[in-house]
């Protein structure tokens, strides 16, 4: 991993939505750090004391969890803007999850010591990462949803409307779509080709879009 | 729905763990409501603001999603001396899930308006929440790996592991863990059975334990 302190164009502090204090921006981009990561780099394994508070700049971070026979289960996946705190933000305790990259990409962290002292100076930073962990709460409810789903068709809509971007389309693989819904590949592409012809969906070098009603 | 000011033996400022400032604790009890809701009560339903900050104080509050055929699913359950924060806690916008109550429940519920002013004068009070938001995360993710699991006995093993009290018993019903991994109540019978019979679980009037190895 690479260290740096320069300053990222995704970096959330640019985010127009922030309204962190100067001294709070300032601060957090001075004890930010920069990580490069490869396909399938480990970024925080189970048992190990997290970073703190992360972002990712690059790419994507999926969150894999082992069960008892040591299968993997994707249970999240973070892409590009993506800011993400842990439980062991503020416990100190190791997780027991792993955060692997896909692909190459790239993710700042800062250190738990310094988002501590900043929270107890900025309440909109606490508000900021409150609403970030309620979100993740939210999106893995959506997922237990589409995972409860008996259709196939039901899973692959509300997969494709929960990762559509800003104009509609969702970029996810069909073998990402697989994973995310626990069907085979083979039943993900038979349920999209089945939508195109009833013109519910729509495909594209875009992605694929569900066709507005 | 009841509404009095009067100190709650669960409450959560009364919990040890917590290290609230004296004016923090005080400005909450002074802010609090409880409400007394029976069986089927809808506490907060799509589409209404949230009353920000709850906290669970007795009986089980289930967090219903519903599907686009208009099925319901269960995405989580709340039990006595469970805190949580909504997304719309911070962001103000409309939740799409509800919250329903199973049997009799009573909870408590805190001014939005109250803990965003608390939260810029005591950071515990952020980090507290951020800890509850993070941990029904984590919580949520069991859920993801117990329904992606292909297997019964490790669905249902998982299961009781995740719900045991101190003691390690699992109190859920036989109708609640099938809720729970998607399996039909049937099928977590003869699990449970077969479990048994292995000596991998014990069944007691406590409710059902792991036998530990």
């Amino acid at each position: 991993m690479k260290h740096s302190s320069k300053q990222c164009q995704n970096c959330f502090l640019l985010n127009r939505k922030l309204k962190l204090k100067d001294t709070t921006a300032t601060a957090l981009l001075k004890a930010k750090s920069i990580h490069q990561v490869n396909s399938a780099s480990c970024v925080i394994s189970q048992g190990c004391l997290p970073m703190s508070m992360f972002c990712v700049a690059e790419g994507k971070i999926n969150t894999i969890e082992r069960d008892l026979e040591g299968r993997e289960h994707l249970v999240s996946s973070f892409t590009a803007n993506h800011l993400f705190p842990l439980t062991s933000t503020v416990s100190d305790e190791p997780t027991r999850l792993e955060y692997v990259a896909e692909g190459k990409s790239r993710l700042c962290s800062f250190p738990l010591k310094t988002v501590r002292e900043l929270i107890s100076v900025d309440s909109n930073l606490a508000l900021l990462l409150l609403q970030s962990a309620c979100q993740r709460g939210m999106d893995t409810y959506e997922r237990v949803v589409i995972l409860q789903s008996k259709s196939a068709v039901e899973k692959v809509l509300r997969t494709l409307e929960h990762f559509k971007d800003e104009d509609g389309f969702c970029r996810l693989t069909r073998k990402e779509i697989s994973l995310w819904t626990n069907l085979t590949v083979e039943t993900v592409i038979r349920t999209l080709t089945s939508l195109e012809k009833k013109n519910r969906v729509r495909k594209s070098s875009q992605g694929i879009q569900i066709t507005p009603t």
